[in-house]
């Protein structure tokens, strides 16, 4: 018996490069069960990270091209695959849930240490420096692949009549100051996005501000 | 009233260049409904075809680094990302289930144009050649990117203690049959894509052919 007839998920980190490679190809299988407060467009179940992550890169597909600036399209694809990550340890936190935004960056940083450790030394570093620079927001493509992935559950909420914005009771100025990375990362999209805040607030799917609760 | 302010999925096509792009991202919405017969590693549930192609572009992420001669691994991610789309019309048809596929060529062609087509032209034309490219199996990537399609349900099936194989009574030649692109596409993985084969068989989660079912 050959070291090829070891399933190569025996262990959390394999001993070959590919073992290492399989092991955390079968590891990510897991951000397809974790859930966000978002719902698919037609409002039938809540979507799960891992399809979220691949509307994404379909979106940096399409939006990548029209980019300013020379911004490197294909590395907002792999930035935005592997964004989530982290969550198969620290979970989706719900981004209007201030409570549960507390010690969210510690438990990333603990799952990003564990889950791109299962790959082979040179990727761990190269997936990790993706994770990095798209927490960091300080290149154009960190900035484009944060502006879809606020741009994406805005078009689901809006396509599915509220969505999770109407289940919680989410109001203009948390939308606004949600989607503000969009203005600077996807100006093209940035009135739409004002269009679709304000047709959602008339329409009662999102909550007047405070200061508006006369109007 | 600006035309800012007609909602983007009014129209399945749009008129402008970002109502069309957000148009097909809508649409592309509808592919985390189409179900597969694989299940998720952990058997909770069939996976779909939107999460199946982030796989699929993580795993050419993971990959297409250690491709031999040249391989455009970018390239790779991009026809994994878009080549199910076309399973929003044409559903998912069962890489075993002969009748099913029949006439799923000229369904998925149909699908194709509608698809992509709601993509502003240049669009359209980039991203139906990658599809073109993928089912024409005719360059290295296209080929990388088939095995990867392989592999995948491949290795959930083995996680998860047989899968879809053993749900549909499938034999080891079908399998073998099945895998054959990835001594091709992905020839570092083949052994061990024959000793996940033989152990499932040994366990009975795969068939025996009808020539060796006196084993």
């Amino acid at each position: 018996m050959t070291s090829d007839d070891a399933p190569p998920h025996a262990t959390a980190a394999g001993t070959t490069r590919l073992e290492r490679q399989l092991a955390f190809i079968i590891e990510a299988d897991r951000l397809k069960s974790v859930l966000r407060r978002t719902t698919l467009c037609d409002g039938s179940r809540r979507e799960n990270s891992a399809e979220h992550s691949w509307h994404l890169a379909l979106m940096a597909m399409v939006f990548g091209q029209d980019a300013p600036e020379g911004i490197d399209a294909a590395r907002v694809v792999r930035m935005v695959l592997v964004h989530d990550l982290v969550e198969i340890d620290a979970g989706d936190t719900f981004a209007y849930d201030a409570a549960g935004n507390e010690g969210r960056e510690l438990r990333e940083q603990r799952a990003a240490a564990r889950i791109f450790g299962l790959l082979p030394a040179d990727q761990h570093a190269e997936f990790r420096a993706l994770w990095d620079e798209f927490e960091a927001q300080s290149t154009p493509e960190s900035r484009l692949a944060v502006a879809l992935d606020r741009l994406q559950p805005l078009l689901n909420n809006d396509v599915s009549g509220g969505g999770s914005w109407r289940e919680h009771g989410i109001t203009r100025a948390q939308v606004l100051q949600r989607m503000a990375p969009i203005e600077q990362g996807l100006p093209a999209a940035w009135p739409s996005v004002l269009a679709i805040v304000e047709r959602n607030c008339a329409l009662g799917y999102i909550r007047p501000d405070v200061a508006d609760s006369s109007r």
